[in-house]
C-alpha cells in the first residue's frame, strides 16, 4: 500500500497512503537500511525521503516496516443512492456536498450501465428506474453523531434528486454499496476489461466522459466503455470491454491521450507500473522525467530494484 | 514557505506547507524546468517531486510558482487562555482537546516567565496570578458556527483549570494571542537568544522540558531558557539568553542531543540551514544522510543550489 501510494474512495477526506505514513523503514539498493519510525508530527530535518519512497512502487527502497496515523473508528455511518438527471448534475452535488457536509467519506460516480451490469451478474433487484442518460451518486457520511441530519440539510439546498435510497445499518449499507463494489468483478462476464485509472480535474469530468465514450465507440465500435469513480478527487475508473488488448490496437493511446488533453492524470491511485510506462511522458515534461531518472540512478544506480516499472531504460 | 516546508500553529489540523502544495513550477540546477500546477488531488504518475522538493530548503531546485490548496475562512472564531497546574497537565489537556473538539486549530504552550517577560516588555497586565511552576494553554476554535458549545463541552470533561480568560471578538483574541506572540520579540529584550525549534513525542515532553532546564542550568548557571510552542505537534520553541553563542560552548550540542536521546526531531518546522547541518546525524542514521546526499549530488551535481545548507560537503 506505501509503496503504491494506495488511494480509495475516502482519499478526499483523509488523504492517500502518503498522508497515513508517519514512519517508515527501508531497504535501499545498497543494502543499507533507513529507519525513522518515531512518527513524530512535524519533522524538517533533511530531505523528505518517506515521501519519496511511498508511491515510488518499490523501485527506490523496499519498505520493510512503517509507522502509520490511524483515525478512530466513526460511531455512525450513512449511505445514500441518489439518481441524478445526468454527470454534469453528479459532479455539481459532489463538489456542494463535499463543502457542505463534514462527515462525508465517500461520493462515488455509478452510471446506469454499471448497475444494470452488477444487477444482472449479482442477481440485485434495479435499485430504482433509471434513464440510460441518468448518472447516480453514492454518498456515504460517517461521525460519531448521527450525520443525517447534517446530509439532509445539504441535500434540501441542492437540485431534488429524481430518486433516493438510504441505509444506516450494516446490511442495508451493504446492499447499496454493491452497486459499486460489484462492479470491477461484473465487468469480467462481459469480457476482459481494459482498465484505466485516471484523474480529471473536476470542471471537466462531464465532458471527458462523453468525449472519451465518443472517440472509443468511433474507433472500436464493437467496444463498451463502464465508468464509475470517486467524484471528490475526479479519479475515474474506465473499464472498456470488446476492444482489442494489445497496444498496438492504440487503445491505451487514444484514451490516456484525451486524459492528457484534458490536464489530467494517466494513473490517479493504481500507480504506473509497466502498462503506462511508456505514456509517462503524455503528463510529466522531458525534465521532471529526467529528473525521476536521476533520482532513480542516485538510489539504485545497478537498476534492481523493479526493474522496467515506472520508468524505461 | 515551500522550500522551508513552513509550519505554525494549525499544523495539526490543516498540515504544513508540503500539506497545501497541490501544483508546482520549480528550475532545477541544470536549468531546466519542471511545471505540473494542475491541482490534481489524486496522481501517482511518478516520483511525488513536489513532496522531495518541499523542504529541500532550496538545495534541490528553486520553486518559481506554487498551486495552493485553500481552505475556507471560518466565520467563527473562540480564543481560551487556561491556566494549568504544570506541563503535564497542559499536555494531557491538549490531547483531551484534540480528540473531543473538531474545531480545535491552535494548542499552544505558555509558561509564567515568557508571559511576565511579554507583561513587562508590552506593558500588558498580567492575564492571572501564575505560580512559577503553572503552565498555561492557549486554545483557538474555528468553525462557521459557534464553537463556544463544543469546546464548553469538551472542558467539562477535563479537571478544572486553575484560571481561564476567553475572548471571540477580534481584539480580545489578539489581547489573548499577545501573550504567545510576543514573547520572541520580549526574549530579545533579555538578550540574544539561542533559539531551538524541535519535536518532542507526546508522552515526553514535561519530562524533557524539566530535564533540558536542569542541564542548562547545571552547564550554563547564567543563562535562561524560555519555551513555548505547539503542543498538538510537540513542537517546543526555546529560547536561551545568557548562554555563550558559540558552538564552541556547547549549548547547541547540548540541548540537541537532549533532543536526540528523546527521539525527538532537532528541526520541527524552521529548517536545518547551516547552523543545525552538522547535528543532522544526531537522529538521522548514515545511510539516511547518504540518500540525502545522493538525491542532491543526482539533482545538482555541481553544488550550485544553495550551497552549504542543509547537508554539509
Amino acid at each position: 500500500m506505501a509503496a503504491t501510494n494506495a488511494g480509495g474512495a475516502q482519499v478526499f477526506r483523509y488523504g492517500s497512503m502518503r498522508a497515513q505514513v508517519a514512519g517508515f523503514e527501508a531497504v535501499l539498493a545498497d543494502g543499507s537500511v533507513v529507519r525513522r519510525m518515531g512518527g513524530l508530527l512535524k519533522d524538517n530535518s533533511g530531505y523528505d525521503l518517506a515521501g519519496l519512497l511511498v508511491g515510488s512502487e518499490g523501485t527506490l527502497a523496499i519498505f520493510t516496516a512503517l509507522t502509520l496515523r490511524l483515525i478512530p473508528r466513526s460511531a455512525r455511518r450513512l449511505t445514500g443512492l441518489l439518481a441524478l438527471p445526468g454527470v454534469e448534475s453528479a459532479v455539481a452535488l459532489a463538489a456542494h456536498l463535499r463543502g457542505a457536509v463534514p462527515s462525508l467519506t465517500a461520493c462515488e460516480l455509478l452510471l446506469p450501465d454499471g448497475i444494470a451490469l452488477v444487477c444482472a451478474h449479482r442477481r440485485l433487484p434495479q435499485p430504482f428506474a433509471l434513464s440510460a442518460d441518468a448518472a447516480c451518486v453514492l454518498v456515504e457520511c460517517a461521525a460519531d453523531d448521527d450525520p443525517a441530519g447534517e446530509l439532509a440539510a445539504a441535500l434540501d439546498r441542492a437540485p431534488a434528486p429524481l430518486a433516493q435510497a438510504f441505509a444506516d445499518d450494516s446490511a442495508g449499507r451493504a446492499r447499496l454499496w454493491a452497486y459499486r463494489e460489484e462492479q470491477n468483478e461484473s465487468v469480467g462476464y462481459v469480457g476482459v476489461p481494459c482498465k484505466f485509472d485516471v484523474t480529471i480535474p473536476h470542471a471537466s469530468i462531464a465532458s471527458f466522459l462523453a468525449d472519451v465514450r465518443a472517440q472509443i465507440a468511433e474507433a472500436f465500435p464493437a467496444a463498451h466503455l463502464y465508468a464509475f469513480g470517486h467524484l471528490c478527487d475526479g479519479n475515474l475508473h474506465l473499464n472498456v470491454v470488446g476492444a482489442p488488448l494489445d497496444a498496438d490496437a492504440g487503445l491505451d493511446a487514444l484514451v490516456l491521450g484525451i486524459v492528457a488533453a484534458y490536464d489530467g492524470s494517466i494513473s490517479a491511485e493504481h500507480g504506473v507500473g509497466q502498462t503506462r510506462r511508456d505514456y509517462l511522458g503524455l503528463t510529466r515534461s522531458a525534465a521532471d522525467i529526467a529528473a525521476m531518472h536521476a533520482i532513480k540512478r542516485a538510489l539504485d544506480p545497478l537498476g534492481q530494484l523493479n526493474p522496467g516499472k515506472v520508468l524505461g531504460a
